[in-house]
């Protein structure tokens, strides 16, 4: 308990992670309000868009509009996803001043989910690193499956602190750990978290949680115990898991707020304004709000 | 983490606390599935019914023809809940041989559920105590609101160890401290357990949480790290708060069980069979299950 941060700062990742596995499709105009209301939660860190192929998410195709559209605050930074120096071209042709590039530790997966090997990903990734320092921008590196794949099952775990320290050895800044599938639970998600912290220091760390198997918030216990301080979740707990019929989206960024706040650990977001976007967002997908708290809170107040 | 137990016994609470905030009718024919179906997983504590008077529960109005229907199973406990003196007699008649009495550490929410205050309520049990000392009954206690109350908001952590302490002194052998609202957060949770078992040994401590605010399973791994070894759950998360409009009920045992397996702490219980069960009694309730373990595994499966 001792190591727990006493503040932690959220990445909303709802507009991107959440967004890019809808069917419906979701007018620009939509999408750019979704992250203007965010900007206005106390949120720092809101992932906006992804400048991967159309081809590959034709749900996100709109990324340069929504980008050029959203009022940008001082203060918060707007990563935007980018799988290779083209897609970097176009985010900071649109004015991203920070990206994320995204690998798994699932050798399966990645091919799956990229079309590359993980050691042809991080070739990819190089020269954008190597620009982004150029140009000043920021890289944040997502690794995936981190506590199971999919297609694979069991991921080694000396594969997530290889890929974990390669993107931080490349320039990541941060490098968010993701449970994609949602199958960890607290044991594993703690050893896996020590395990990346001895080759990459604590506060470069994130941890990402999808609730498929309703153990998120139990994991990210168990990693703030550890010291973790930056936490990736959704609105709404929006998204779902292509891979998996019936599975749910990311930890809910109210439930997340909830815990913490309760837990003493400063945030610096309005839990009230986030549950009004939660449902704002939940309203325009027609369904009802994947976050717990965010019900409570509509039945409370 | 080194106090955390190598098996939890789970109380199956579903066909109570789940089947008692029901709009609808459930047959009781039903219920004994219900109850006859739990007993094939594994579980060795399975809360049956509740000899509260109809007036109060009319839910529950058929405990004696349940009591006496379900296929009692050596090596499980069958405990139903009983209110006063003329509940254990009616309790006894059906042939019960454990049974729950329950409190709170609220004043206001007691007076409200019981019509009484705390004190009054600790006094009617006495006799039901005594009796069920001399009969060979196991008696279990119950503490509601342990982490808030709907109706004076904050409880006294002083309260909760008091009624505690006082539900063990009188004879029952295990008490449970209910989140009833599922207001709680890890920290408090870990702190009210921590304040209890000061005066009340671990081993005859159960947690009952209920997942309106999202919190149970990180909530309960908290409580798991101080050492408790019994945690009350609900399948399929049946079970609303009546209180809290849009709440949802009681922690999934699915989930408890998918976590606790996934710590490597034993159970003895069947995931499969279990969430087989879930998804029957969801069936049932015309509802989609309340398991997140429960619908992965369905996807899955």
């Amino acid at each position: 308990m001792s190591r727990s941060p006493t503040s932690v700062r959220i990445v909303e990742v709802g507009p991107r992670d959440g967004l890019q596995n809808e069917k419906a499709i979701i007018p620009t105009a939509a999408k750019i309000e979704l992250i203007d209301r965010l900007s206005r939660t106390g949120l720092r860190s809101i992932e906006a868009t992804s400048f991967v192929s159309p081809k590959w998410v034709p749900q996100l195709a709109d990324a340069a509009e929504v980008f050029a559209g959203i009022d940008k605050r001082d203060g918060i930074s707007y990563p935007v996803l980018v799988p290779n120096e083209t897609g970097y071209a176009r985010a900071r042709e649109a004015g991203a001043r920070e990206v994320a590039v995204f690998t798994a530790a699932s050798e399966a997966f990645n091919r799956r989910n990229t079309n590359a090997g993980i050691d042809e990903s991080l070739q990819r990734f190089a020269p954008v690193l190597e620009r982004a320092a150029a140009d000043g921008v920021k890289v944040r590196g997502y690794v995936s499956t981190v506590l199971g794949c999919p297609y694979q099952g069991a991921v080694p775990l000396a594969e997530v602190v290889r890929v974990a320290k390669a993107l931080h050895a490349m320039g990541c800044y941060e490098v968010s750990l993701g449970d994609t599938i949602g199958v960890g639970t607290p044991a594993k998600a703690r050893e896996m978290l020590r395990a990346v912290a001895t080759e990459v220091p604590m506060p470069a760390l994130a941890v990402h949680f999808h609730d498929t198997w309703g153990q998120a918030l139990a994991n990210l216990l168990a990693c703030l115990e550890e010291g973790v301080a930056v936490v990736d979740a959704a609105v709404s707990g929006a998204g779902g898991c292509p891979y998996a019929k019936g599975a749910s989206g990311n930890v809910a960024s109210e439930d997340v707020v909830y815990m913490l706040h309760g837990m003493g650990i400063r945030t610096g977001v309005d839990l009230d304004l986030l549950a009004d976007t939660g449902r704002w967002l939940s309203a325009l997908l027609g369904r009802d709000t994947g976050s717990k708290a965010g019900k409570a809170l509509a039945a409370s107040g």
